[in-house]
């Protein structure tokens, strides 16, 4: 292919070694099997223990590998597509919305990137919905929905709720403003310790950062910040619906 | 905050110290300032140069440092966003769209994941242009677009065209076609030798890759695969205009 042609880039020894171990998982290994331990893996390809590690590491970006806590590092099963916006134009919760409600508490500290899109002051108090989202009975991504308690004034959730319930009824609230648009941002980050033990995964694990802004009586009404396991997931936005047209 | 009140996971060594460098990095240095180097590092911290490393690669997936071929660890600025579909409902090169074409090849071997797409047979032809984007001066994203030449019977760029002209002309033939609709997919990759040099990067930095299917005529006309920095970019989606009706 032409794109080949061009001046080669000197290839660190760990990318070698990335290709020759892509190679085995294909031709040696099935999906979900445990990989030998690191001494053992360096000795059979003769490298030291940090390449491969570097090359492990490597393999796990492109969701090749999984590490599972107190299981090892595993052969990773394809990555599944998960609908960013699969109800279009719609506030969280929305019929359609496949998140479930965990809790909700009101908080007068939320992170400063959130209060930027919020535009609240210091100590204003937001509504903070926890939310958590699964596919094929996997935990695929957790979410922290923030709403200014200005956004719904007058209104409170009844102590006596459950948890579950006191998040729907923050959602319930919502779905009483008009939307008026929202836009969406995807970012790289890495797992808090809270998100890591809800994903199943290690902290600082890479995930994908989706924050979505919902914009009602031209001003942010809620901001929700979603995290998705960036080993597992592909995000899918359907802009039309490419399948349907495929499959008419 | 309700969500820090939950049963505690053990925190590793790294992730402390990811906490104390990043507040060291927003009280001591300034962005673009060279970090010292990895042995000066550890002796500060009191930390072995593993945990050193990865403390710096989390600080790194997180958009905090920046690696830089010849240059070190650098401070980075606040990532930039990035529209991912400016110009909606539209084929790759219309007007608005800000990306450089760079070249078209003929090829008769694309990745199988493309080929799966495409629904091609092995050694079918396919048209696979090159384009680049740059914003603010830097390079965020490259991108191969394949066209299969079945989608565009009877044509072929002619021979006499330079690179950057072919990909031009092979944008404009599938401008011609009726575009049903587009889906698109985000995940996390690493960087492939050339996306690297292209990109400014090591091979193997962390990636988003984003591709997009175009459907015309019931079939899968082109597939783009872009691949975008993840430590400078936060990919925008922009369903509807919200900072617009926020400005409003």
């Amino acid at each position: 292919m032409g794109t080949t042609q061009l001046e080669t880039v000197p290839e660190p020894k760990y990318w070698h070694l990335k290709t020759v171990l892509s190679d085995a998982l294909d031709s040696e290994f099935a999906v979900g099997e445990i990989l030998p331990n690191e001494r053992d893996l360096a000795a059979r390809f003769g490298v030291a223990r940090a390449t491969l590690r570097q090359a492990l590491e490597q393999l796990e970006l492109e969701g090749r590998l999984q590490r599972r806590r107190g299981v090892g590092t595993t052969v990773a099963p394809p990555r599944v597509g998960v609908a960013v916006d699969p109800v279009r134009h719609t506030w969280p919760g929305a019929a359609g919305d496949d998140w479930q409600p965990v809790d909700a508490v009101e908080s007068d500290a939320v992170p400063a990137a959130v209060a930027g899109l919020l535009a609240t002051a210091p100590g204003d108090p937001v509504h903070v919905v926890r939310r958590s989202r699964v596919t094929h009975g996997r935990p695929v991504a957790t979410e922290l929905l923030y709403v200014p308690a200005a956004a719904v004034p007058g209104w409170a959730p009844a102590a006596s709720l459950s948890a579950p319930a006191r998040a729907r009824a923050v959602l319930h609230e919502l779905q009483t403003l008009e939307l008026d648009g929202q836009d969406r941002t995807v970012e790289l980050g890495s797992a808090r310790a809270e998100d890591a033990r809800e994903l199943d995964r290690l902290p600082g694990a890479p995930v994908l950062v989706v924050t979505t802004r919902y914009v009602s009586g031209g001003r942010t009404a809620a901001v929700a910040v979603s995290t998705y396991r960036a080993d597992t997931c592909r995000l899918t936005f359907g802009e039309s619906d490419a399948v349907a047209l495929l499959a008419g």
